[in-house]
């Protein structure tokens, strides 16, 4: 598996957590469901494979922050997205970690705060996600974007998303410190070398992952 | 209180300190100014209704930084931004921790670097203001802006408010670990359970707080 | 010296490092090359005069890393900017440190992933570099940028450089208190005094340095 995508059918990419499973619990019971959602967004920065968001429908509080946690994200331009929590008395503190590292304070602050939905344009404008396209071409869009991806050698990719979020949280010069050692080490890899020793001899490369 | 409105008359918000308070001073002179500035920054993310800045006129310096800083800040259309301390050798250093926080690093080192001014459309543009508005709109729009948010739960609003400063500064994962207590805690709430009772049975909710 | 311009000729700004180094090496030789490049980019930040990059052509992986690491960036309106790394098995894990700080996660995770260009327009766009211009006027902008800036104090402009990365990755309030000093002993410089009496005089300031 070269590269992951998460689609979903219907009118919503996802409408976020089932409120019923919320209602008259014990406070262990809400931690349960909170932290299987947090342990899943990890998830998807741990996985080797880069993972896109298709997103056909309205993504909203969880969905919105699956959207924003995703690698990538690719959506039609009648998607919608927001975080309106707030209007249901349990603000959006979760889905805030991913919004916020991704749209920037005031806007995300504003997502928060109101529930207002953003259109997919805004979205593209505001970092949230990479590109929004006519609903009829999304598919075929998100599988030309996988496709190009998946070209490269799936070591190199695995490398890159791993340091990526290794280096994200840290100090510029401590991440400089660590991405020296990473960038000298992925020197060293066969699909590198055959990589760098192909362009340099002006021929395609032929990757072993 | 639910929510809180900056706003000034004249033709500037806030041109900022007042330059003839830190001519021929001690150095503790100079630092009880700043502090009382930095203190004042703090305590607009620390209290517990949201804040906006009503932004009509220029926005300078300390008066950028307080734009900055507020939760959310909708502007006047012929309101300009700019931190100019530069051009009178006392660099904007502490406007720009609020800045750079802000408008990301090329934008902000522009600013601070030329002391030139933007204006409201690039302030919305780089995530300076939520909007933009003609002048004799202000006072309705940020009024709307204020009763939207004032109808959500005061309780809400502030566990949302802390919770947005408690995580900014963290690691991803700090911060899910956080704000995965915290959205379990909100969950047990009564005005969190009132909510997403009311939802579930499609009834509109009566708050507590 | 009060500004520093980094400029190339031809058809590119900078095409990264010279693969032929990297092909066949021990993992020693590897790092040093790694280590040259991240000591450069230290460098920029930490050398007292404000770093202008002029580019008139591509700016690829390190190349592209050097533009967003750069304090201010102009860009010919056909400059092109990528991170193709991917793409030759050796993923561009040092210039993502530079280039996750300029143009957030979504953005910069598409330019790693997929080795895309992207023109000098969406440059702007991102906040990777501050303006693009018809390349016939790029030299000029440049002069006209760096003229004015140069107008300030040197002693200013390289507080606030240096304050500019003292501040930029710690926490906000970490990042005040530091600056609260700063900005206060700022004050006390003759050039502080100078621009401020100067203001208050209307008249225009006489700088030592």
């Amino acid at each position: 598996m070269r590269v992951i995508v998460i689609e979903a059918h219907g009118p919503a990419f996802s409408a976020g957590h089932d409120l019923s499973e919320m209602v008259d619990r014990m406070i262990d019971d809400e931690r349960v469901i909170f932290e299987a959602c947090s342990e899943l967004m990890a998830t998807i920065h741990e996985v080797r494979p880069p993972v896109i968001a298709q997103v056909q429908g309205m993504a909203l509080a969880a969905g919105c922050q699956l959207v924003a946690t995703c690698d990538l994200a690719v959506a039609a331009d009648t998607a919608r997205f927001s975080t309106p929590g707030v209007k249901i008395g349990l603000f959006c503190s979760t889905p805030m970690v991913a919004l916020t590292r991704a749209v920037g304070r005031k806007r995300a602050m504003h997502m928060l705060m109101t529930g207002d939905m953003i259109d997919a344009r805004t979205a593209v404008d505001w970092g949230l996600i990479n590109q929004a396209v006519p609903a009829a071409e999304l598919a075929s869009t998100v599988i030309e974007l996988a496709s190009r991806i998946a070209d490269s050698s799936a070591d190199t990719l695995a490398i890159g998303k791993r340091a990526f979020y290794d280096q994200i949280d840290r100090t510029e010069p401590d991440a400089y410190e660590l991405m020296t050692q990473v960038m000298a080490a992925n020197a060293m890899t066969g699909d590198a070398q055959e990589g760098m020793s192909a362009f340099l001899e002006k021929r395609p490369p032929t990757w072993t992952t």
